[in-house]
């Protein structure tokens, strides 16, 4: 490695303190620097806004070779920085689980095909800074509650839906991860135990009838034909399938419905469970229908006891596809804040 | 009022600090009296194994009208306490909410035919000493974790099967009560919203068919004669269905699998929502139908992810009927500690 992103001589006037962010997604990984003053660094209860989202944000292809995907974060991030003039203290990422946010151990991404990848330790020996490693649905929520749709509410609770289902928890500012790092599981919930096959391998889980990928999947294997009843060519995407449900296909009406149960009875498990002050719902999929969103809250509504339903207080995500850089940039300044010079 | 229960002149030797426990159920009250010292006061993490089920326990018919009821616990207590030589400094009590813990006020308990009751100020009143109030199933988590089964799990979930289901959850030591006093009301998630009708207006929730109640009620109703197949008698209880359904009542068994479906499927949404270390299982059906229990556990693993399922850890409650009770002495403990003078 060459050292022109080399941080400037020790002898400069103190450089900005500067958190990097990043969001390792199944085929996209999004990297970005803040400056750790301006988003409450110091004190893990402190929110700000400052959270802009698209500004300054890296987006690289993910490499199924962990070392090569950490060798081209790092350089991104010492461009980013040599762009800013600041120097890094601690770095965030959030990736998909399950993993150890205490030894930074990525033990199963069946989505990125690794197993027992120390993810924490490539980073942190590359940018010679700590290294924060949270699942992204955790990181998610963290960051709606720092920057975004969660801020101020205890507890909060995340749910995000695109081609799976996940979610986090914060307790008074900070992570549930639970006893085994695996709180907010509510994606393989049983709805129907003779439901349809779900990826995981069980039937009928919330996952199988609301991610993206099951509800395409069914409505390829319910149409007959490559056409629906008003001659338009079947959809392949669980878009496709919600707006075909809103033009009347009486199978995508059915896989709608059934959907907005699913996610329904997920809201219900965990709005039973943690009476959250707020629930956000992210995703790609929740985020673009929210007609969705709405019937599944309404159902919650009737899948839990009265003063449950009328206290059930549903908004969208605020951050859009960055809550789990966002959350990754919280967990860094938190990081940062733990071991900051008194 | 007269004063022969009075405390001794404060000329006196120090007395013993003491708290009063008590557990108001639909039909009996319980109430006690116990040392703080010897029960963890002063720290609100620290746990005892000084509760000894059964000691010292006064049991008194509960009464609609809240003031006479109040006025009978503090003779109780006030008679326990002469007994003991001690000195009161809190009162804990558990009651079936809806209540506020902050207010002390029971909101409304249909069991008790209660709406609005100061229950915290009658007692304060009467017995000159602050009032914690917790709702039954918090009350029991919190007894339990700080006594019993619960001693060092974080996080620790308790669910109660007895004539309703209920629940409680402690993390970090402390109930998480949720933003509006309603976590873990776990036993009115729907299995099948087209099952049969519950106590709470709705169809298909856990309690309407593994709550003792329901299911004594369901068995009434699907028994078309006095009489069992094998000529005994139908029993009239959840305990005699359970029982039938070891025998083999081909009806008692449907109703006995549909109960352990419904415990699985609660055991599970708490599973995967907190990933608690561990969940207790109390409440005097449970308690007396291990096997119910076990089944139950087995269908929960096969509603949530394979390595939730692998962590879940289930216990029967370790203090029997005086799980809230216990509880009610820990509130009071933790209520002496704050207020204790330095």
């Amino acid at each position: 490695m060459t050292d022109r992103h080399a941080a400037p001589p020790a002898a400069a006037a103190p450089a900005v303190r500067m958190v990097a962010a990043v969001d390792i997604g199944a085929t996209k990984t999004l990297v970005t620097v803040r400056p750790a003053a301006t988003a409450g660094a110091g004190d893990r209860t402190a929110r700000s806004s400052a959270w802009s989202v698209g500004a300054d944000v890296a987006r690289l292809a993910t490499d199924r070779d962990a070392a090569s995907l950490a060798d081209r974060i790092a350089l991104e991030v010492r461009a980013l920085l040599a762009g800013s003039g600041g120097r890094l203290v601690a770095v965030g990422v959030g990736a998909p689980g399950p993993l150890d946010p205490a030894t930074g151990l990525v033990v199963h991404s069946p989505n990125l095909g690794w197993r027992d990848v120390p993810l924490g330790r490539l980073l942190s020996e590359r940018l010679d800074a700590p290294v924060a490693l949270e699942d992204d649905a955790n990181a998610a929520a963290l960051g709606e509650w720092q920057f975004g749709a969660g801020a101020g509410a205890d507890p909060f609770a995340f749910i995000t839906v695109s081609s799976g289902v996940g979610s986090g928890i914060v307790v008074g500012g900070a992570l549930l991860r639970g006893a085994h790092g695996l709180a907010g599981e509510v994606g393989h919930l049983t709805v129907d135990a003779e439901g349809p096959r779900c990826g995981c391998g069980r039937r009928g889980c919330v996952e199988a009838y609301v991610g993206g990928a099951a509800l395409a999947r069914r409505a390829r294997q319910s149409w007959r034909s490559e056409l629906l009843a008003d001659g338009s060519p079947a959809p392949r995407d669980a878009d496709g399938v919600l707006r075909a449900a809103r033009h009347g296909d009486p199978v995508a009406l059915g896989l709608a419905g059934e959907a907005a149960e699913a996610l329904g009875r997920a809201l219900a498990a965990v709005a039973a469970s943690i009476d959250p002050q707020r629930i956000a719902v992210g995703g790609a999929l929740a985020l673009g229908q929210p007609a969705l969103v709405r019937r599944a809250v309404s159902i919650a509504r009737r899948r839990c006891i009265r003063e449950t339903a009328q206290a059930l207080t549903v908004v969208p995500a605020a951050l859009g596809a960055e809550s789990v850089l966002a959350g990754a940039a919280a967990a860094a300044l938190r990081l940062a804040s733990e071991r900051a010079p008194s």
